[in-house]
C-alpha cells in the first residue's frame, strides 16, 4: 500500500454518503463479521486518487465449513476445527466451499489497471459508463519511485530507476497531456452542469465519441462482485511480483485489509499454500531430490532454461 | 407446489439447528430484507420430502439500483425511482445490475432434478458427498396424479394421467425396487452407525462404490448460490411448462416464495417482461401486424409450422 | 459496415503472412465450410483501420444437429430436416447444440471498443501486450457523418449530426491529440527499432507506464475464441440500435460476412427469432390481444411509460 | 486403460456410421493434426462399455504461439521455438493461448462419472435425454480388483481388495439389481421398439418418470466441447490419485492417447510442469530448505499436520 492513508479519496459530498450509510443498523440472522463491519462503505485508498470500498459481503470462514459439510447448522463446534478443514480444503484443492462466501467492491481505478482486472471473467461488474456521463477530471500521476525503465530480466515489467531529470520530463509530459486532452474532452462536449450549452453555437459531440481523447491514465471506477475462490486467484495472479506495480497495489489492498478483516482463517492457509508457497515443476524436483540425497548438481545436467534454474535456487534459499 | 406444507421436511435434529440459527441476531450495516428473514435457514417444502432453505443472501432491489448507478449512498432516493429503474433495466436487457444480488440455498432434490438443475454453469455447487458419506433411505414417490403417460404433443414430457390400476403397479415397482436398492446399498456398505462392521467377516464395499446401485429417485442436497439474473434465467427455463414437473415445482417456490420476499420490484419486473411476456419471431410478428391491419391471415400463408402457428394463436388469445 | 473495403487495413508485410497461410491446404475429416474458407486468414475491413479476420473454425450448421441428437455419425440425412431442427431448437432456447462450433477471430479494433467488447465474459481471448510490445501508431478518426451531438431520445447515445465547423473542430482536436500523444508516448518510451536508445543520455520509460499516455481511439488487437451461442448473444446485444455505432459496425461484419458464410441455417434462425423478431411484456401483449379483438386502447388504460408504448407501437406497425 | 482395448464399445451399426464418416476427407486451410485424425470419429473404450470419441478439434501446439503473440500469420518459425514458448507459458501460468485450442468430444459413461464430471462447469455438454427417448440397456459392473473396501487414509476412496467371496456376492447384487430395475423401466414404458404399446391394455408411463428407476450405474453419453486449458485442469483434478478409479479411467485415456496425439509439446510442458511437480506449502517449503542447509528436521518442530508431513516425504523422496 502507498502511504496516501492520509488522503482521502473521497469528496465531502461522497463522504457523507458513505456517513449516511454507516449511520444505519439492521438486525440480521446472517452471519456477520464485525470487523469487516468496521470498514464498510469507507474508501480504502490505493495509488495517487483511487480506492477499494467494501459494499456488501456474504459468509464468513465458518460458512466456508458450513457448505463443505452441507449442514443443516453452522459448520463445526470450535473454530479450531473450523480452520483444520478450510486448510485441507485449500491444500487439496477442494475449491467449491470457498466459492460460497461473496464480495462486492467498489473500486475506482485507472483505466489501464481496469483492462487487466476485466480479464478475470468470473466476476460481476458494473462500470461506469462514459455514454451516459461525463468522466471526472481525474488521472493517474505515478510516484517518482515508480518511474522506472524496461526491465532487462522481466520483459514485460520495468526495471531500474530513471533519473531525476528525465523523470520530471515524463511527470510533465503525463501531466501536462492529460489535462489537455481532459480540456479538449470538455470544449467538445460543451456540456455545462446542468447539461446546457457553454458555447451556445456548438451542439457539442456525444459523450461515446469525445471520450476517446481521454487516456488510458484516467481514473474509471465500477462495482465489482467476486466469490472468494476466484477472488484468491484474482490476488495470487495480482499481487505476484511479474504483475504491474499499479494492479499489485490493489491486490495488495484487498488481501491485507479486506481478506484479513473478512476471513482471517482463510487467507492463513492462502498465504501458507498459494501465495508464499511454490510450485515445482518435475524437473526442479527432481534437482530437489538429487541434492537432498547428498549428490552436487549442475545446471548442465538438467534440462532446465537459465530462468528456470535461477527460479528454482532462489526457491530453495540458495542464490 | 404440493400439499406437503403441513409436513416438515426436516428431522427434529435438523429442524433444532435451524432453530439455534435463527435465535442469534447481529447488527449489520448491510442492506437487510426482514420478509426474508423470516423464513431465513427455514426448510420450504418441495415435493414428498425436498425442500429449499435460504441460507444467505446479498442485496435487495435497492442495490440494483446502486450498482446501476456505480452509487456512494444508496441508488435512488424514493423506491418509486428504483422500480421505474428496475423495469427500465429489465425491459433492455441490462443485466449485470441484477448479477450484484446474490442468494445461498440449501436444496434437497431427486438426482434426477439434480441432473437438470446442474446443467446451469454460472452457479456455485457443493454436493453432499457419497465418496465421503453414506446417503440417507429417501427417495421420491411421485403424486398419484403426477404419474402420465408420454405426452403426444410434446415428445418429452408427459400428458394423460395413467389409470389407477396401472398407475397402483407403478408406484409399486418404484417402491419396492428403492427399498431392495437401498437395502443393498446398505448390505455392501456393511456399516454400522458408528461405522463398525454389521456382520465381521465382511470388508464391505467402498461407498463410491456402492451407491452405484441407489436409482436416481434418491435424494441429493447440496447448497447452491447464484446471482440474481442467473437465478432468474433458471426460473424463467424451469417454470416453463415445458420443463419436467418435478424441477417447476422447485422454480415455483423459489419464485413465488423466495423471489417474492427478497426481490418484490424485480419479481414484478421479471413476470411482466419475461415470464407473462411473450417472444414473437420475425414471421410471427408479421402475422400480428397484418391481422392488426385488418387482413384475414391463414397459416398457408405464411413458412410457419404448425406448431409455431398454433403457439402464436395461443399467445394473442386466438386460440 | 463503411465503405472501406477497398482499403486493406493489412500492411504488404502482413499480407504476406496471409498469402503465405492460404497456401497451405491440408486433408481432414472435420466438417468443413467452402465459404468460409474462401475468406480465412483474410482481413475483412472495419471503421477505419480495423478488420475482423476468421482465423479457425469448429462445426458447421450440420454439427449442431449431430450434437443436439448426440450422433455416432451426422446429424440428419437431408439440409432440409437440419433446418428445421435449428429453427426447433432456437425457438425453443434450447442453446446448448449452438455451442458446439467455435470461432477464432483476430479482430483490431479502437480500445474503447475493446472495453465493450470484453464485458461478454464467455469467451476467450488474447490481447496484443501493450507491456511487452510498442503500440503502433493507429488510432481511429470516425466519418465526418458520424460525429454526432448527444442524443435526445437515447441518453446514452448519439443523436443529431452536427454542423460543418464544428465537426472539423473535432475532427482536429482528435487528430492533432492523438498525434502528440503518440509522439510523446515514443519520447518517453526513447527506444529505437531495435529496442536501442534514440536519446543515448536518456533510460526510457517502461512500456507499461508509457502506454498511459495514449488514448481510448488507439488500435488495439486481439485473439478472440468463442462458440456460436454466444457469439449470437454478443451480436443481438451489438448489433442493436443502441449499441454504440462502432462496435456495431464489427457486429454487422460478422454476422453479414462471417455467420452468413459459415453456419447460413443459423443465421436464417436467429435473424427470424432474434433479430427481427420482438418480445413483448405481458402488458404489451394485452394491449395487441384487446386491439385484436377490436378494442381501441389509449396509453393512458395501461401501466405502460410513453417509451415503452411508443416502442409497442413501432413494433407492430402503428407508429 | 483397462485391457478392454480388443473390446469395441461400438455396436455394428454406429461402427458403420463412424467408418462412413472416416472416409469423406475434405481440403481445409486450418491448422490439421494428422496423429489426431488417425483416430477422428473411433471410439477409444474405457471401463467396460464406456468411450471416447474425438469429433473435432481446433488448432494444435503452434496455434497456441500463434495466439501467444497475436500473429497475422504463423507463431514461430521453428517448432523448437515453439516448445519453448509453451513451456514459458506454462511455467508462467499463462493460461488464455491455452483456450485457443478446443476439443469435442463423444463420451459415453456411467452416470455417477457424469455427475462427478459435469462439475467442470467452463465446457460444453449436450447429453442424451432419457426425457425424449429410452435409454440403452448398459450398466457399468467394475472388475473384480476394482471392488474395494473403503480406504482407511483417503476418507473418500477405496483401500484393500475385498476378498473372493464378499466380491462375488458384491457383482451378483449389483449386476441383478441393475438387470431388474431396467426390465421395470421397460415393464412402465410399455415401449415397443416403434412406439407401440406392448401391452395394448396399459398407457406406459412418460419416459422422464420411468427413468427414475435407472441406478446411477447406468451408461449415458454426451457430446463435450472444451478449451485445452479447461481440459487441462479437468485432467489435472480427474488424474489424481485421489479421484475416483472410474473417472480416473477416462482422464488417462484422454491424456495419453487424445493430448498426445493433438498437442505433444503442450502435454510434455503439461506433465513437466502440473501432473508430475509439486505444489509445496510456504510450511514444506520451509522444511525442505532447513534440510537442504544440512539441519535434521523432526515434524515436531513444524505446524504440519501428519498427513502434510507423509505428503511432504513422498515428495522429496524420504518416505
Amino acid at each position: 500500500m502507498t502511504d496516501t492513508d492520509t488522503n482521502n479519496p473521497l469528496t465531502p459530498d461522497q463522504q457523507a454518503e458513505v456517513d449516511a450509510l454507516r449511520t444505519e443498523s439492521h438486525a440480521t440472522l446472517r452471519p456477520t463479521v464485525p470487523e469487516l463491519e468496521e470498514v464498510l462503505y469507507q474508501a480504502l485508498p490505493v495509488l495517487d486518487r483511487g480506492f477499494v470500498r467494501v459494499i456488501d459481503y456474504m459468509g464468513d470462514d465458518a460458512a466456508i465449513v458450513q457448505a463443505a459439510r452441507v449442514s443443516y447448522g453452522r459448520g463445526t463446534k470450535r473454530s479450531r476445527d473450523d480452520r483444520g478443514l478450510i486448510n485441507y480444503l485449500m491444500r487439496n484443492w477442494h475449491t467449491s466451499p470457498f466459492e460460497m462466501c461473496e464480495i462486492k467492491l467498489h473500486v475506482k481505478l485507472p483505466i489501464f489497471v481496469a483492462r487487466q482486472w476485466i480479464r478475470h471473467r468470473t466476476a460481476n461488474v458494473n462500470e461506469y459508463s462514459a455514454r451516459y456521463s461525463v468522466l471526472d477530471n481525474e488521472f493517474y500521476v505515478p510516484d517518482r519511485e515508480q518511474l522506472r525503465a524496461q526491465s532487462a530480466s522481466n520483459r514485460q515489467g520495468r526495471g531500474d530507476l530513471i533519473e531525476a531529470d528525465e523523470a520530471e520530463q515524463v511527470m510533465e509530459i503525463l501531466r501536462e497531456d492529460a489535462m489537455r486532452s481532459y480540456a479538449h474532452y470538455e470544449e467538445m462536449l460543451n456540456e455545462g452542469p446542468d447539461g446546457e450549452r457553454v458555447d451556445p453555437e456548438r451542439q457539442g459531440l456525444a459523450r461515446e465519441l469525445a471520450r476517446m481523447n481521454l487516456s488510458l491514465g484516467f481514473y474509471t471506477q465500477w462495482y465489482w462482485k467476486v466469490d472468494l475462490h476466484n477472488l484468491m486467484h484474482f490476488l495470487r495472479l495480482r499481487a505476484d511480483p511479474h504483475a504491474q506495480f499499479e494492479i499489485r497495489e490493489y491486490a495488495d489492498v484487498i488481501t491485507n485489509e479486506v481478506m484479513k478483516r473478512w476471513v482471517p482463517a482463510t487467507l492463513a492457509a492462502f498465504e501458507n499454500y498459494r501465495l508464499n508457497g511454490a510450485q515445482l515443476s518435475a524437473q526442479q524436483l527432481d534437482v530437489v531430490r538429487r541434492l537432498l540425497a547428498g549428490e552436487e548438481v549442475e545446471r548442465s545436467s538438467t534440462e532446465m532454461s537459465p530462468a528456470e534454474w535461477r527460479e528454482l535456487m532462489a526457491t530453495i534459499g540458495r542464490d
